[in-house]
Order: structure tokens, then C-alpha cells, then sequence
């Protein structure tokens, strides 16, 4: 069986990734620090755990599973605290990266799957974000993912590392057989604190900025399913595998929800009503991130019809309901 | 008088920027690590050696001289190096002045002067290079130089980091009084390559590349004479004191010449002949690079009239005949 080393393996896209990855014939290899990440949610594999920056250990670990590719999903990737603390979002993110992508290179394993974000897009107003869209992060968190780009392209055109680059737009749901799900500590995404709200687990949910120039004054983001996302990368893996060309790909659906349209979204799918309160801005924030492109549909074949978002809340309120992690 | 950590200063820009800075009031305190730079050059303030990485060193630095400003020069900065050894530019430009940035804001010095430059802006053809030009840098050199831009841009917003960011087009000459010149091992910066070729100490200039899509066929380049250049930091330096707002200049004359046209510049000059011969395309060489800003001249006040090819190249000849560095 091959072997793929993902790194982040311990967290919520990276555990879904491994479910996918063992459901297509590889054996996925966790390595994660678990900061974040929770030792519980590695299920479909190994389990090596090491830092980034110690490259004598990701040595160690290439030499004994040679991967046959790399998907990177570890990273700091809080908005919030990237704007409090720049300095550990650069090392940890970049610095780390380079650690690993030089570990790579140097083990002869030049296929490279990586999680970016559209937040390296920054703000566009009334412009479609497809792939070409110039890249102007507004945090850390987006340009420091940015700078992994640039180091994998630099990479690529100096020893021929081979990537894909999927830009996420929002990632929501859990794995529906409930194996594997999203906890976050703390939790800032918009659909779990939600549910939580809902369940009476924290107080209610804050609304960050009503003012913003939309429908409803609320931001407005694109969802994509944790399965349809991890299938994209699946496919990512496949298209190196193949042969082909570094690419780079948006992953998100086209539609936008605001933060209003999420909140009744999840009332009607829990039957509950969600409590909220209107607060400020939060800094760093666009107001509009939504894909504007068909390339990963065209060129990979991703078909994301699970990312509807009914089909999201349920699948994150039955994770919510019936599955957690310890350690 | 107020002191200023100028880290590279024992390099080109570097050592110009410490006599400016003298003769406006100010003590420069070279910090280099002597790698590029050149111990002879260090003539108009305290020398301190030590790598930027070297958190330890550049604390015991800021305490000792508790400097007013950094302006930050210290960089590798060759193109074909930055391709083919995209990981030492990475670690070198972006960690290393991470760690400076760290320090800075550590001990409360929050003036901060940063050398960009516009490979940051990469391939524009036909399109006026402003400071608002999206970034989509070729190279591991313009690609790190831009992640210190975004890592000030953060540590402004967290900490109140000041910063002032020149983005540099070509710069030649020398100081005309023949303390500090250009010295660069390995040369490969045009207008000292032609003039050593001029000299005999060379075998022959190689043009890389003359398909471009320009008159000529060889790349544009628009050149800043290294006094006017550092004259720009002292303005900067003088407009944190202010206490006016992070700012972006582009310090470039709006004049573009191709190498063809520095060439028979050169020969005029120094009334030799110009050897030459050429070569294929350099990778991560774009077309033109033409400064379309007037903000420099505007807001600080920038007047860069010794930037005329005849006087970059009769100073630079100068400083070929008669300066050198040793150590």
C-alpha cells in the first residue's frame, strides 16, 4: 500500500482527509503535534507525532514510510489570533512549511498536497475570485499561506517538486458516519459555535459586524463540505500521481450564505432557535469570499454534492450530538 | 546623537545609507554578518558583526544602543541564486528578518525603514508600476522580500510598528567622493559586469536574453543613483519621526533603458569599447520593470537629479578605477 505522510492528520480537515485517503487504497500517516490537533481523530493510520521545524525527525519519518506524497494541512489558522500574534503565525506556518517542503525534497518525494485558503485573495469587492484573482492577504494567517505558495512554486521550478494548491473557501460538516468531526479549541468557526450556541454550551453566538456592505450587512462566505473538500484532494493526489502539471485550485461552490442567512439556516435544520447578539467588526475580516470558478469541477472532475447547506449543519449537528475527542 | 541600527551595512546600498545618515545628524550601527558585505566599507559609525537569525545578539544590540530606527538592508539578493536555491533565500531573508522584527518591536524601537524592492511586482506587461500594483513576484528574492513586507504590515497592525517600504528599481553608481562604492562577489549587477568587461577584467558581458518583447529585444530596467536612493531613507527615516502613518514608495525615476542602450551609455562614458556577447533569457528576469510613481517625489519630498545614466555610470567607473574594499 502507499503510504502518504499528512501532516495536521490529528485535525479536522486532515482527519477527514486520512478517512479518505484510506477509502481510496493508501495509508495515510498522521504527523501532528497536537497542539490543535486531537489524537483521538487518528483512526485510518499510523501516528507519528513530531513538530514541523524538527527536521531530523521528519527525516526519520520519510526514511521509514517513504510517502509517496505529502498532504500539508498543519497550520495555526485563527483570523483573530493571527492578527494578536503575526510572529507566531509566520514562523510556525512558513518556517515550518520550509522545514517540511526542504525534508521532502530532500527524501526524493516531490508530490505535494497543500491547504491554502481564498483568505490569500484578501479583499476583492464585486470581483469574481477564481485562480488569477491577485493575491492580497488582509493577516497573517493569509499571507503566510500565501508564502507557502510562492515557496512551493520556488520549490518546483529549483527541483521539481510537483504541488496542488487548494485555496478553501469556508469548510463545514463532519463525516457522516460520524468517525471523525470538527472540534476546535477554542471553537471560532461560524457553524459549530452555532450549534453550540443552540445547545445552550456557550451563551449565544456574536455576529461579527452588521455593517458590512451586503444584503443583510453581515459577511458573506462559501461553504464546502469536509467530505467533498477531502475527495478534491483525493483527486489533487491522483492528478500528481499522473503526471501533471503543478495546479492550483479554488475549492468552494459558487454560492454565497451571510452570516444571517447561515444562523436561519440552522434553526430550520435543528428545529431550535439560535440565540445571537450583534457585535463589531472583527479585524482582518473581507466581507465577501465566494469561488468564482469551475476549475477543480473541470479539470479534477470534484463534484462537492454534499455541500449544500441543509446537508452540512445536519451532518455537523449529528457530530455535535453524538462525537468528541479526549487527548 | 540618535543612533540607527543599519543591518547590511557593510554591503552597497547599506554603506551609502550609513554616510547619508551621518551627514543628516544621525550615528549609523552597521550590524552585518559579513557574508556579502565588506568590513573596509564600515567608515561612518560602530560596527557590530552578527546574523540576523541571532535573536541573543541583536537583543544585546538594541539594548546598547537603543536605536531611534532600523533600516533594514541586510538581504541575499540574486536572482539566480533565489532560483536555484529557493530554501537559503526563504530562511535567510524572511526568518532572518522575522527574528529583526521580533527584536525591534521586543525593545520598543518602532521606526522601521525596510529595502523592497519591485521584483515584488513581477511580470506587468504595458502596465504602470505603482505602489498599488498587485505583488505577483517571479523569484524566491522578490517572493521573500514581498513576505517581509506583509510580516511589517502585520506587526504594524499588532504591535504599532511604523514601517517606511522602498521598493527598489535598479540602482547604480557610486559616492562620488569615493568612500563607498559597489562591490559585489560574485558581481552581477550590469553596470559594474560592463565595466569590468570595459576594463579587461572580465572576458565579455553576456546579455541574458534579446527576444523580450521590447524595442530592442534585451529586458528595461529603470535606474536610481545609490546617493539619490539612500537620500529617499533619511526622508523616510525623517517621516516615521513625524510620526506620520506606514507608507510604500517606489523609488525609481519613471525612465526606462534597455541593455542595449547601458551599454552604449558605458562606452560613451568611458569612451571604450563595450565587450559582449549574447545569451538565452535568465529565469525569473521580467520584461520591463519602470517605475510609474511620483508618490517619493511627492510626499517625502524625494528629488533624485544625480539619477541620469551618464552620471551613474561616470561615478560607478570612478569607483571601478579607483575604490575596492578588501575584508
Amino acid at each position: 500500500m502507499s503510504n502518504v505522510l499528512v501532516t495536521g492528520g490529528a485535525g479536522y480537515i486532515g482527519s477527514h482527509a486520512c478517512k479518505a485517503l484510506k477509502a481510496a487504497g493508501f495509508t495515510p500517516v498522521t504527523y501532528d503535534n497536537l497542539v490543535t490537533g486531537w489524537k483521538d481523530s487518528v483512526k485510518f493510520g499510523p501516528f507519528e507525532q513530531g513538530e514541523l521545524s524538527d527536521r531530523s525527525r521528519l527525516d526519520a519519518v520519510f526514511a521509514q514510510y517513504q510517502p509517496v506524497a505529502v498532504m500539508h494541512f498543519a497550520a495555526l489558522s485563527q483570523v483573530g489570533e493571527a492578527m494578536s500574534e503575526p510572529g507566531r503565525y509566520w514562523r510556525n506556518n512558513v518556517e515550518g512549511s520550509l522545514t517540511l517542503i526542504e525534508a521532502a525534497t530532500a527524501a526524493g518525494c516531490l508530490n505535494f498536497v497543500f491547504s491554502s485558503t481564498c483568505a490569500t485573495y484578501g479583499e476583492h469587492d464585486n470581483v469574481v475570485l477564481d485562480e488569477g484573482t491577485p493575491q492580497e492577504p488582509l493577516n497573517a494567517y493569509g499571507a503566510s499561506k500565501r508564502a507557502v505558495e510562492d515557496i512551493l512554486r520556488d520549490f518546483g521550478a529549483a527541483y521539481g517538486l510537483k504541488s496542488v494548491i487548494f485555496r478553501y473557501f469556508n469548510v463545514a460538516g463532519a463525516d457522516p458516519e460520524g468517525e471523525v468531526g470538527e472540534h476546535h479549541r477554542p471553537e471560532t468557526h461560524l457553524i459549530p459555535v452555532m450549534l453550540e450556541a443552540i445547545d445552550g454550551k456557550r451563551p449565544a453566538l456574536t455576529i461579527n459586524g452588521t455593517d458590512y456592505d451586503t444584503p443583510d450587512g453581515t459577511c458573506i462566505r462559501d461553504y464546502v463540505h469536509v467530505m467533498d473538500l477531502v475527495d478534491a484532494h483525493v483527486l489533487g493526489l491522483k492528478w500528481l500521481q499522473d503526471g501533471k502539471e503543478s495546479r492550483v485550485f479554488n475549492l468552494g461552490t459558487g454560492k454565497g450564505f451571510s452570516v444571517r442567512e447561515v444562523i436561519d439556516a440552522s434553526g430550520a435544520v435543528t428545529n431550535r432557535e439560535v440565540p445571537y447578539s450583534e457585535g463589531p467588526r472583527r479585524a482582518g475580516d473581507a466581507t465577501k469570499l465566494v469561488s468564482g470558478s469551475t476549475r477543480a469541477a473541470a479539470e479534477l472532475g470534484w463534484t462537492p454534492d454534499r455541500s449544500t447547506m441543509p446537508q452540512m449543519i445536519a451532518d455537523a449537528w449529528r457530530w455535535h450530538q453524538n462525537g468528541h475527542y479526549e487527548g
